[in-house]
């Protein structure tokens, strides 16, 4: 062990180069003009795994490759196996004016690392990726078969996945599925994340007159799809922060006494919390704290609105059509297929006969949640404890890993959450950055990790 | 007047090829980057203007030139003096992809003239270039003298004209104007404009956080000020299209009965009206009909809406900000200035303290009224009786003609709107057109037009 972990800490600056090396790629699945990107990204990974010492396969799906990479010779290993899940895949840049500097020319600031993707989720999966490295390229026995699955359609909804999971079952089996694709309270606070939030996308469109119409002689006395999707839209939320569409809340699982307790250890306060995102103040769900409302509480977000004119100047129309992107995040027991239907079925209530209402589907994922206290909960518990020096808590996170349910569904496999994300990375957002501290002691848990799942 | 009438009748042909010289140029106000078409717009008009037998001179103000042009020679003559007011700027055309044929080469298909700007303006005002171009041609005497005065900034609210108009009142100083840029009912119906709407345009500005959020890590304990958005203009107009802003009607001049009457003559069928605009039914503010909603009326609209992510697929994000492009319509007696501070006080009362609201000021244009039987108006319903064969209506008009206003507040003077537009020219619109036999009438009516103001 003292030789991996003196490779992990020897080859540091290397492990950042090669870090760098994979961040160039603009690698964004929801633009279909980075098709190219991806595969060449996804070519790079290969022959990185193959250099690293595994056996590494580009598979093809009816989207973008999927990774495998594996340290299993054959199928005969008696040890115990795992799937190190990831995406090569990074979101939209864009708007591209915010960034400092350019998104995937990876810059190194102090302690942070600055590009698209290096928080979400690149740096993250190669920490596991540099601990087996460690391993191999020591002539460590490793206590554990590791299998890494990285795929190319995790920002878009990982569509190819779930087939592919069930066509490779045999292969991928195991005993558990490891994950570092969230956050960490701090990045001396390491935690174990036993519930995610899930995601429903769906486009909303309006469609009013069949063309743009001059507002002076037309308007007044025909409607405007813009102001029909502000008044639905407006609908959906009160003053409360709740979500007004019937049926909405009906499978939320109330949260214990335990766990709220857990929710609020180390919270941040709401004021600097405010301050940091640049709002005047926060706003949430009455009867809720701030943790809940990000974590354990379903939410409804308009993510865009289009209509009209949007150039310099006015234009003096009533618009064509208007449209709106949204996303609920939902939580535990709710299912995507219920709450797409009372949404939709409550817009279709509310709209009123002066325009044409329609949806365009999108991605979804279901909510995830899993017993923190089995034995090997405990095992990465005792891993993060050992690289970081601190007890990790439990908790459950807001954003979406939809794989996640997929690996439970298709595979019966649960997943341990090992989130190596700081709360100021900037996911989704201009100037995304991943902690090197959060890459280097990351390393080390994995290689902890892989000792600790052995010994079970 | 019969060689006039016999010339006009002669260079049909000539004068649309003349008038579609003139559509090729993409003269887009709102746009910078057209600044130097509408230079060269400006410069081939001022040509043609003196090879029409005019003194033309293009005048350079703080924006776009303004073309005078003029029969007068010296300041002698004791001729009644006629302005006729035009523009030569366009609305922006797109979107694009909607026209049938580009914007800026003009296509005639039957007694249609397809192109940007062929109704709004240059279409209509070229009718009176072209009837005292017979005049000058074929050495009539004309009994006024006549100055065009054809503006660049109509379209982006006339900013330089009115300083333009107190710096020359001198030369322009007159007994009226003549102003063809509106609509008249029918190709068969010729009409009088007697009031006119004006506009306000402004931009509402909601700030949320300091950039694009997560909408997993963030959503549910920051506000979405697409949403905020969406909830304050959605309380700006009731279920019967009336606008809840408090002051917003309190100067709204009542309509006389007989304005009643005469405004609902010829009205077509809600039903068609609604089947050419291809919306499933007609919605406005109750109590007022469909004409009356359009043309006597205050309304809000929204001209355009920006938020978030607008792009292929989905991004899951709170957005960072959201704006909204809204003008209002606005009638005798309303004023600009109190409107945009009852809207803007309204919003800010009702803003909450999520986020931040801010304002962007656009163009703005007061209403117009006048006594619609003056000897002027009088003379000039009797040329649009003899050009078309019909008796002309009264009516009020929806769009409005700012530079109107300041005609009668900078130089005294009132204004003869002899509308050549049809209902279905698609003006701001894709797919704009001219009708030809409304030009070439156009042109006949304006030879009368002033023979009967010479002889008042």
């Amino acid at each position: 062990m003292q030789r991996v972990l003196a490779y992990l800490n020897r080859n540091k600056k290397q492990f950042l180069d090669d870090l760098c090396e994979y961040l160039r790629f603009p690698s964004v699945s929801a633009q279909p003009q980075h098709r190219g990107d991806l595969d060449r990204c996804a070519t790079w990974l290969e022959r990185h795994c193959r250099a690293i010492g595994l056996q590494a396969t580009l598979c093809p799906t009816s989207g973008n490759p999927v990774l495998l990479a594996t340290t299993r010779q054959g199928r005969t290993s008696r040890k115990p196996h795992y799937l190190v899940y990831g995406h090569y895949d990074v979101q939209p840049a864009d708007p591209f004016e915010l960034w400092k500097t350019p998104p995937f020319e990876p810059r190194i600031q102090g302690r942070s690392l600055f590009a698209r993707g290096s928080s979400d989720n690149k740096g993250q999966h190669f920490t596991h990726l540099k601990a087996v490295e460690a391993y191999l390229k020591t002539g460590t026995d490793l206590p554990c078969d590791v299998t890494f699955l990285i795929e190319g359609e995790e920002e878009v909804g990982s569509e190819s996945l779930g087939p592919f999971l069930s066509r490779n079952r045999a292969r991928l089996k195991g005993e558990g599925v490891v994950v570092s694709d969230n956050g960490m309270p701090g990045k001396n606070q390491p935690s174990l994340t036993y519930a995610l939030r899930g995601v429903v996308a769906m486009e909303v469109i309006l469609h009013g007159p069949n063309r743009d119409l001059h507002s002076g002689i037309y308007g007044g006395a025909v409607d405007n799809p813009a102001m029909v999707l502000c008044q639905l839209l407006a609908r959906l939320r009160d003053a409360r922060g709740h979500i007004c569409i019937p049926g909405f809340y009906k499978h939320v699982r109330p949260l214990k006494a335990f766990e709220r307790r857990q929710l609020s250890k180390g919270r941040r306060k709401d004021a600097d919390l405010a301050r940091f995102l640049g709002v005047p103040r926060l706003f949430g769900e009455a009867g809720f704290n701030q943790v809940e409302q990000r974590t354990a509480r379903p939410t409804l977000e308009i993510n865009g609105l289009t209509s009209g004119y949007q150039g310099d100047g006015s234009k003096t129309i009533v618009p064509s059509w208007a449209r709106a992107k949204l996303t609920c995040r939902i939580v535990p027991d709710q299912e995507p297929r219920q709450i797409i239907e009372v949404v939709q079925r409550h817009l279709k209530k509310i709209c009123p006969p002066t325009v044409k209402l329609t949806f365009e589907p999108g991605h979804a994922g279901s909510p995830y949640l899993v017993a923190p206290d089995g034995a090997r909960a405990m095992a990465a518990m005792r891993a993060m404890k050992t690289a970081f020096g601190r007890t990790p808590t439990l908790k459950r996170e807001g954003g979406s890993i939809p794989i996640v349910v997929d690996f439970k569904r298709r595979l019966g496999m649960d997943t341990l959450l090992l989130g190596l994300a700081l709360p100021d990375d900037n996911p989704h957002s201009p100037n995304e950055k991943f902690d090197l501290d959060c890459f280097e002691t990351g390393m080390v848990m994995s290689a902890h990790l892989w000792n600790e799942l052995g010994a079970l």
